[in-house]
């Protein structure tokens, strides 16, 4: 078969930026909290609800797993905040996102596979392929925004793409 | 040794209410989304930061685990703002809590003890023992207020307080 591939690269907080976080325990910015019982890594993601929104918190939990190679041909985006997703049990996963903006071309899309621990927040407008997990049961925590507006752009790409193991 | 005890009873959402959110995936609020790849449990707590704060999504890592029974003398509050903490891998803790008010009295607290799954949303000025883990490395999302303001108050109970098995 030919046509537009995609490999997931690991993904890292530099190569996300143009995309939004990746919501990890790494850093320096750790605090000490509660008697030095714990370490805080503080301030992880940018939540962006608008003035209208407000911030809404939910569990997604996988009922059919996607294996790869997998065929896509739909992104979408949420135009009026963020969205957030992290895994409630370590568990790799791989997103496709192309960077904020009235339209996107294949050559836009990047894959990355996170490393079990990693979340990742979608900054306002960022493209994404809806969310896939490897194992039916699955649960992510998801933070996004709640509002009376419609807030999901659908778009279908030019050629299916075939996304790859990492 | 005598002295105020609290035996931690099972967490539900009937019993927090007073406290905050149960945050679960249960219940009958659920949607279908990405092609019903997912099922959703939608908006399960209040988060609520104030007009001059914002929501911070950070990561507490245990460092030093606690062990039952603990005794403990000190709650606090956050007057500005919820807070709520969702494990990262599944495992079971123990809250403290008392309702929101001026001041606290040990009749008032009251402990629970999570499933293993299930999160906490503790809702503004709601009185709580500051976290514990039963496990070092054990991590917890942090959803909570951020703004220039000072939001922790402490409060140093009558008489310390043993905290007792579940």
């Amino acid at each position: 078969m030919s046509g537009p591939t995609l490999k997931p690269l690991p993904l890292t907080r530099e190569r996300f930026l143009p995309f939004g976080d990746v919501i990890e325990a790494s850093g320096t910015q750790r605090q000490r909290m509660n008697e030095a019982r714990f370490e805080r890594f503080d301030d992880l993601c940018g939540v962006n609800v608008g003035a209208d929104g407000r911030v809404c918190i939910s569990v997604a939990r996988c009922r059919s797993a996607t294996k790869l190679p997998y065929r896509f041909d739909v992104v979408e985006r949420h135009p009026l905040g963020s969205q957030a997703f992290v895994p409630l049990a370590p568990a790799r996963f791989v997103v496709v996102v192309a960077p904020p903006g009235e339209s996107v071309e294949l050559a836009d899309l990047q894959a990355f596979v996170t490393n079990g621990r990693q979340g990742v927040n979608y900054q306002r407008g960022t493209w994404h392929m809806p969310l896939i997990a490897f194992e039916a049961g699955q649960e992510f925590l998801v933070i996004d925004r709640a509002g009376d507006l419609p807030n999901c752009d659908e778009h279908v790409l030019d050629e299916s793409v075939l996304l790859l193991e990492p």
